[in-house]
């Protein structure tokens, strides 16, 4: 299944004690549908606030039975009317043998938004990282080059990250203006955790001249996450698409 | 003053008992920043949920003292300071003498705005109204032609507005589709309680077939609220620019 869902009221995707998941509400509608919790495996944890346009996950029908006695059409009806209105199935398709939304996917594409005028625009702040001072997105561009490819991204990494291997593949990394909104663009086969947000963070130093986009080598080679920017806000990141 | 505001979590902008309202919110972000709870005029009351991108409003300062002591920049950097994430202070400029933010307007222009797919959108459910059936769009259009021109407005009225004169001249009523986002407009001198959510409900019923656009003649020279649509749902109603 695909699920789009805001993650303004959400403590990620993941289920956590003490904390409102989106995997637990959505459990939650399988219950009401199914009577049974079935298990919900999904394409990544994805942080408190981060929203999601196209989010993948199976649910785990006991037989063959279930399946049939749902058609796929029924099943999105069904959870789409038991779900709350910030979280909604957008597609819905018996899953090929073997697959799994996170260690099937070949790369994901997520964006950063980042809303660049004076004043703060109240429909957007939920989705976007509130910056008055004009950007110097042609800078942030140029920064963005020098990260694109195979590297360690070491530097870009949070600590508590679970995985040891730093080692990513980002195939694009541009940043683009359309008016008040700066929004940056990343596609890769893996991201660390809080890597596109460190990326973010990065690219801002970059465009107020924190930084130059000639050091972005040098920071990457330095594998130390002080080297880099700040993690920007979680509002600001959207998953948009994963590949298989 | 020019606010922008998410109505979301307001009953509306007029200050009202035992409800949070937009003025209210307004007049402690100027308690805050002025030390007293001058005197607000808004350009229209505007219904619970609805949102304002371009809203106009008076603040009455004591004395010339007070202006000359708090420039324009200052008083709008100070308020958006105290001001909550989902209302913003876009401008702010001395008004001319005599000048009052309703009775000076020469019209108003809201959208009305509809996602329309099979599949709600989590990202714009609190400003659109979610329509799964596909509109005819065309069907509106020809509808909402009729609309347009000076009329008695009687149908498109709910009970409970204060004025007696239902006269009123709409200058555009337009639908446009853009993708699963369809967007009535319209422009006019002014505008009667409930009336453009009236006219959404109405032209989504001959969307839908339920009346033709040979119709709406007759449901004007009525005069009757009971021979047009439904009124639509407050949260796809947004007030985008008041003329003056």
């Amino acid at each position: 299944m695909t699920l789009a869902y805001k993650g303004t009221a959400y403590h990620g995707f993941q289920v956590q004690k003490n904390a409102l998941s989106v995997a637990e509400v959505f459990q939650d509608a399988v219950q009401a549908t199914f009577g049974v919790r079935y298990d919900v495996k999904g394409c990544s944890r994805t942080d408190t606030g981060v929203h999601a346009r196209r989010f993948v996950l199976t649910l785990a029908v006991d037989s063959p039975a279930d399946a049939s006695a749902f058609p796929c059409a029924n099943i999105l009806r069904a959870l789409n009317a038991a779900l709350p209105p910030d979280i909604a199935v957008l597609d819905c398709a018996e899953a090929p043998p073997g697959f799994h939304p996170r260690y099937s996917a070949t790369g994901k594409k997520y964006c950063y938004r980042i809303w660049n005028a004076p004043v703060r625009n109240p429909f957007e702040q939920e989705f976007c990282w509130h910056l008055p001072r004009p950007l110097d997105v042609n800078a942030m561009n140029a920064a963005a080059q020098l990260l694109v490819g195979k590297h360690d991204f070491s530097a870009f990494c949070a600590a508590g990250g679970k995985v040891s291997d730093h080692l990513r593949t980002l195939r694009r990394c541009t940043v683009e203006r359309q008016g008040d909104l700066v929004t940056i663009t990343v596609e890769g086969d893996g991201f660390l955790y809080n890597m596109v947000r460190s990326i973010a963070g990065t690219l801002t130093d970059v465009a107020y001249g924190k930084l130059s986009p000639e050091n972005i080598p040098a920071v990457l080679q330095s594998l130390e996450r002080s080297r880099a920017g700040a993690t920007a806000p979680a509002q600001g990141l959207c998953l948009e698409e994963v590949y298989y």
